[in-house]
């Protein structure tokens, strides 16, 4: 994989030049982009012409791929949606302009399931083609684990980020709920949208998010002390296979061996009923804010999603505000809940990537996003096959630079751990 | 001026058809359009193929505006700047599916300032020409106050809804932030960004947002009783002309002799520092999701929104996280402020509408907008001259409904005292 954070550092002194690290890209592109199909628009000749203006800014000319349902200017924006393939936008998104200030290059749009929904698209997961890379930023994880793009942005309303970082075995963060500006962005449910930064490690995730925000997230080169983990499994939200219960053990014991403090957390009902509560908010709002697809051109959309839609238009009203009313309580309760740990640690997914049949499923993830809160995917644990699954860092809202510390703290005990 | 809820009650018994109700709208059209300009586009024709399709639906067919920042996919969407005159968005925002879903029909959209900025756009005020309709609803608020439209949708960041309302002599209301789905809508500052309708009175705009959102927000045919109004002036907000202070002075008689409880309320520092915070937030967002255009066509912008948008880029990351704590300190200082009385009555503009060469001051909008709070503007008082000038009545979050029964309490009790 292509190291953002080091990539940057080489970039900043003159040892490499942009246009040298987007010959990285192209090169790994080249190798598996026919193969793994991570992209839905990809215009390297233009990005070579940025590269070639050699940007400015922390990210110093580096490629950061974005999910095709943020809103581009200069590249077709087509949501998933065959019918959208034409589509042009007047204008970025903001993230884009954000990252473009930042010195970032966008070479292009990853695929994303259909307007960020469960249906699988073509996208494979590096580690097995036969498997799916998970959705709905399907492509950003895919090609961000094959080495195509050292930073790729993607967007999570369940678990879209984490889980498809958990599959393809790279670092991802979804901050706080609008840390990031979600305009321009399709909505699927906007209570709920999130976008999230995929990379190869957790600091190089870090290092873009500070960049393109400005805010102090970074987590390389500083002591952030030795956190306190708070373990659940959240039974109420179903079981884990075999091997995510395996990595979350792994993770335990490598957290104990790296001295941290790891005490068992249980979150009541209040959280129960807002796991359930999560379902009825994304399918009602989704609903409502796909509206024009679903009513005025409901050939254009797969059964899986018109079926979903069908589903959120028939939830009344009262059962909507009744849901948001149990996520309010919910928030509330995670003040108590963090004051003894500094961060939580669950599945990141229910296992390894699935065939690629489905986009795998999002149950560890959905109380996570509707509370709002930064999670960060760890990667370093695999399976016997060599199937990455990854480890999930929760922290309490905004703060999200304690989510990326105790996950690099996670990721240097796992790394110390299989080397030992 | 036409009142939505008597001609959906006419359209549901057959005493009139959608076509009659848009001929209607299309005399006035051509009657006034011509020295007003309240559309940015208008397809009549396309408007009069749907009337006769007799939509079904609480609307029944009655014409909605739609400010032009609202996407549509049927009509352009220029969001008030010149160089997006031809821009077709593929999807219509949710709110107006959700219009046309409740049997509205969209016969165009209306002016917009650029980006619903400040910059003063074509429309004029119906009450005298010379005079600005306000901003940025411009030409929603203009064409319900020329009977050329029964609703109008327009927008709020500042005080875009309640002030034009209030120049125009028109009902309006903004409601709770997210009631009504932004997205599909241009963003400003999308922490204040909140739809609002505009209707003749307030029944009508109560009767139209009940039949869209599926919500109880009618306020006609039932006793809500006798709301206790809490007046207060916004010292903190700076003065008021005469004219504003005589019609709260008028309401305050009024509502006594109509048997309300009139007490005065103060804002205290918190709300105070809101007010404050409410601009930086505003500025420090609208930099953020204008990016596109402020920094790659700052030509195609005004001088004006240009300033404000390099201000709000120079705004440092703390300071809007600043603000944004001391907004969440003042909403949660609204409980207590509701407890004794039913709703706070204050001013909705400073005064009545000035010359064209601006679109007024939100001054006594920018605290109500951050808070969140759903606000009416009660038209009812005139000038000597015969300018209309509004009350803006405001409720806790989420009662709506008591917001808009106590409006058309306050409607009521001027009629009276006017009558006698």
């Amino acid at each position: 994989m292509l190291r953002a954070l080091d990539l940057a550092e080489a970039l900043d002194e003159g040892d490499i030049t942009p246009q040298a690290v987007l010959e990285l890209c192209a090169e790994a592109i080249a190798a598996r982009e026919a193969e793994l199909g991570c992209f839905e628009h990809l215009d390297l000749d233009r990005a070579r012409i940025l590269a070639a203006r050699r940007p400015k800014g922390p990210l110093g000319g580096l490629p950061v791929g974005m999910k095709d349902i943020i809103e581009t200017a200069a590249m077709p924006t087509a949501y998933g949606v065959p019918a959208y393939r034409d589509n042009r936008p007047v204008a970025d998104a903001p993230i884009v302009v954000m990252t473009e200030d930042a010195g970032g290059i966008v070479p292009g749009k990853t695929v994303t399931t259909e307007l960020a929904f469960l249906n699988p698209p073509k996208t494979r997961n590096p580690h097995d083609p036969r498997r799916t890379p998970g959705g709905s930023s399907s492509g950003s994880a895919a090609a961000v684990a094959a080495g195509m793009l050292p930073l790729a942005f993607g967007s999570q309303t369940s678990g879209s980020v984490i889980r498809p970082a958990s599959f393809c075995g790279v670092a991802a963060m979804k901050p706080s709920y609008r840390l990031l500006p979600i305009s321009g962005v399709k909505p699927f449910a906007p209570l709920l949208d999130t976008l999230g930064l995929m990379g190869a490690r957790v600091a190089d995730v870090a290092f873009g998010l500070e960049a393109i925000t400005g805010r102090p997230l970074r987590v390389d080169g500083q002591d952030f002390g030795t956190p306190t983990f708070g373990v659940t499994r959240m039974p109420f939200a179903g079981s884990a296979e075999p091997e995510a219960e395996a990595a979350l053990r792994q993770a335990i014991h490598a957290l104990g061996k790296a001295g941290a403090s790891v005490v068992d957390v249980t979150l009541d009902d209040r959280f129960a009923a807002a796991h359930d509560a999560q379902r009825t908010i994304s399918l009602y709002e989704a609903a409502q804010h796909l509206a024009f697809e679903h009513r005025r051109h409901p050939e254009a959309l797969s059964p899986t999603l018109r079926a979903a839609l069908d589903e959120g238009r028939a939830i009344p009203v009262a059962a909507f505000d009744a849901a948001r009313s149990i996520a309010n309580k919910a928030r509330k309760a995670t003040h108590a809940l963090f004051e003894p740990i500094d961060v939580l640690l669950t599945y990141a997914a229910p296992g390894p990537a699935p065939l690629a049949d489905t986009t795998g499923d999002p149950r560890f993830n959905r109380l996570v996003t509707l509370l709002g809160l930064p999670a960060v995917n760890v990667p370093g644990c695999r399976t016997d096959d060599g199937l990455p699954v990854g480890l999930q860092v929760v922290a309490a809202f905004g703060d999200d630079q304690r989510a990326l510390a105790a996950a690099a703290f996670l990721e240097r005990a796992l790394a110390a751990t299989s080397a030992a």
